[in-house]
């Protein structure tokens, strides 16, 4: 056995990832290892049978990697058998690395040149690989056995063609993708009762973006903004980017309650639909009455929707947008509780004045959405994908919802919960005496991913008895068990007996 | 003829879009009308063979589109030859449409409600339709001829595999692709001098993110930024977001000259590989002085390094961030000169303090860049397409680069100008009476588009004599033809001959 059997087959390693097909890996490695010089120029290669032999692959897989490496410059063919690396591949790169410099040396203090400190704001976390625990309650995050994954393929397949390339590649500076704009016009926003001309609609990079782009033309320190409490903590970490004021407005079962304090806002972000993280509904009579009320003391109101379409039985509510008759409200949409939110496709509607604004602030801060995958997901929407797509989430949710539902009551009774009529996570209530914040990592060891609900209140000693159980991840068949979990982790130093039930509090 | 002939065409009308297959244009036409309630549930269509006589096309692909349909739940088949619209094809569609409310009316008045008015702000303009002129000597924008179509078809491909999906779909939080970062470390960034570690590099949506977020953590009113002069609008725009103070700092043939008022900033804008829009590329011996300027008045420097990768002869010069041994240099890379500025793709290397925030913040702005372009572009880089993708603009961009260079002396020999080492635009000066401001409109109408240079000034009053020609989307046939408009178009109201020959200027 020579030396090369042993050092081509360190050189070139094959892996299984499924991301990469063999003839890949072979270009890839061996394209990687001329740019890292570790195959200088000018080495022969071996014959495309011995190294087929070395890494027992087949010799054609070796065949075209080498035709192909040698199409792009890596490799000349110096006949038909032997093949060196081109001492001209590398022509450009830069032999910068390691020059050192002898200038006078002096490190920044970052502690004092750096105006914010977002990284120190409270968030909801999780462990990174969430997907490898049996029970994981976690939120926002899709089922890969849900998402639709040769319609996808199809819509991308479409954009992959020279002609609509060309639609895509260049710098659309501040425009829209004018494919997906006519989809959300006349598929995605009739679906909320909403009718919306071109100027009043802006493409965004998720939920979020339109979030940052409301606040950062519409706050400052000089201005106060409403919050529901509790709610989804990064809307209040925006809001603390641009010092505003912020008041925190209780919920009840109907929404949010329409209290005195309304009046000295300026601003209130809401998310009517499935408010996060309680999954209460504003009812159609508080949503008017919240309308009413922002008329009176000239509020804006900011409508995040962002999972109104996953509604379990019958129509959902009308968008509050959709009973808007001022332009006072502004609309969030977002596709990534019903497609994917790793694709971080949102959009907004509102008042012409206001978009034409919000179009030169997205300018300034990332020019445009990427405009492959907003054609991409133009032609989901237009060849029909989104609403079978919707039609399958919502079954899948409905189910998982009641055995979540079902779960609780047997296994842990005392806890106080709705259940849920759409979206993808419950909220409920344990007693006083529970922290769902120390069983953390009890639970993780048990498998469980669950949110404590306490990063949820704006509050330096938040309730610690709260809980908020997303079920967009967990298989149905895995609920149960995961609940008799719980149940484990919280009673694992007392039996659950010393519990006695307790009643649904009228408020949240 | 019956009715049907007449009205069925009507509502499934085909147009020759290369993005639609014929089949998918049926799909999509009637999936939509049945979502618009063109298409009552009930409704029967017309057998396949019918439809396909209807509108000339092949029965297989009204078969195959009525079969998906019936897959979808638009339709159901009845019978193998009879298809009607399904009852509960729209069952979650909201019927929330008109509903009128008759809540107290009052518009909001957005002038005073608007904290900022960016798109009052100048910035670069061109026609949406700019690829439609025979002269586009715009900037910024591919051309589709050298877009590695096929490389970046296999790329996207590899991302389409269920395993794969499930690697991008979810919410990555705050985290970037991790086959991305690696391929930056081991093959983009070395081509800069430039040696990294995870916890320096952040992935942002194009250069223009990377700008704003550092803006965002470092500038105030209490702070002042020192910008070249002339520079990139939108760099300017971006700063005043935040109040800072601007220094105008001038250019000359060096780079940036190092003036005494580099003492009054806290940060630094410059762009050393090409800047924008002069293309001059700062001198070694310049960047160690600005570096050693920047550590006497502790200084921090943002490297806008976008387009270095595109240097025609020999190596870049190494980057500022290859030099910098004090983490004072905030570098910024872009795949949008590179690549294709749709994708919005681009990177920042910091320290880690930095870093950190900046990952945050980004959080609160858009999250993460889409997670299917991060892997995809990572697969492109990881199977060595980025390099020879390079080396075939390169070739390209040099020849366009001298052919205009040839064609401003020919044509225009009154115009001061440099011979571009790289980058993708021309600068040059004109007599001091000429204003290519004032011909935009008539070289237009002659099929000719530029930039004129006064856009970049930060000034009142701008000087109108200074042009950009990009060169990166006009092919090098036309260049000539297209300096002869030029020269048409300036001296349309006199002839050139009253112009004696400018020498050129020691400074830009």
């Amino acid at each position: 056995m020579s030396a090369e059997d042993i050092l081509w087959p360190q050189l070139i390693v094959l892996s299984n990832r499924p991301d990469l097909t063999l003839q890949a890996q072979v270009r890839g490695a061996i394209a990687q290892a001329v740019i890292d010089h570790r195959l200088p120029p000018g080495t022969t290669l071996p014959s495309s049978r011995r190294l087929a032999e070395m890494l027992g692959i087949s010799r054609n897989t070796v065949v075209s990697a080498y035709d192909l490496l040698t199409l792009d410059g890596f490799l000349l063919a110096q006949s038909r058998a032997r093949h060196v690396v081109n001492p001209s591949a590398l022509e450009n790169a830069s032999q910068a690395a390691g020059k050192q410099s002898e200038i006078y040396r002096r490190r920044p203090d970052w502690n004092t040149r750096l105006l914010h400190a977002p990284s120190r704001a409270r968030h909801v976390t999780k462990p990174v690989d969430w997907y490898n625990y049996p029970y994981p309650f976690v939120y926002g995050q899709p089922d890969p056995t849900l998402f639709p994954t040769a319609e996808w393929r199809e819509a991308v397949q479409l954009t992959l063609r020279s002609p609509v390339i060309r639609t895509w590649a260049g710098d659309q500076v501040d425009a829209d993708d004018p494919v997906l704009i006519e989809q959300l016009i006349k598929q995605v926003l009739p679906r909320r009762g909403i009718w919306a001309s071109q100027d009043q609609i802006l493409i965004t990079i998720g939920a979020q973006q339109a979030l940052y782009l409301t606040a950062a033309l519409l706050l400052n320190r000089e201005r106060t903004v409403g919050l529901e409490q509790p709610c989804y903590p990064d809307i209040r970490n925006v809001c603390r980017q641009f010092s505003a004021h912020i008041v925190g407005l209780p919920m009840d079962r109907e929404g949010l309650s329409l209290t005195a304090a309304l009046a000295d806002c300026d601003l209130l972000f809401v998310q009517p639909s499935h408010q996060n993280p309680t999954s209460v509904t504003t009812s159609l009579s508080r949503r008017r009455e919240l309308l009413q009320a922002a008329a009176v003391h000239d509020l804006l109101v900011v409508e995040d929707d962002y999972d109104s379409e996953l509604t379990f039985a019958g129509e959902a509510s009308p968008a509050l947008k959709a009973l808007d008759q001022d332009d006072r409200v502004i609309y969030i949409g977002s596709l990534s509780k019903t497609l994917a939110p790793g694709l971080r496709l949102g959009y907004m509607v509102a008042a012409p004045e206001f978009i034409a604004e919000a179009r030169a602030m997205r300018r300034l801060t990332v020019r445009h959405p990427p405009s492959n995958n907003q054609r991409a997901i133009a032609l989901f929407l237009q060849l029909g994908h989104y609403h079978t797509a919707i039609k399958r989430l919502i079954a899948a949710y409905r189910s998982r919802a009641t055995a979540l539902a079902e779960g609780l009551r047997l296994h842990l009774p005392e806890m106080a919960f709705d259940l849920p009529t759409g979206g993808s996570a419950l909220w409920a209530e344990g007693p006083p005496e529970i922290s769902f914040d120390s069983k953390v990592k009890m639970a993780a060891k048990l498998g469980l991913l669950f949110d404590p609900g306490s990063v949820f209140f704006d509050h330096p000693d938040p309730p610690e008895n709260f809980v908020r159980l997303g079920y967009s991840s967990i298989p149905v068949e895995r609920i149960d068990s995961g609940i008799r979990a719980l149940a484990r982790t919280l009673y694992s130093s007392a039996p659950s007996g010393q519990h006695s039930r307790q009643t649904p509090p009228e408020s949240l």
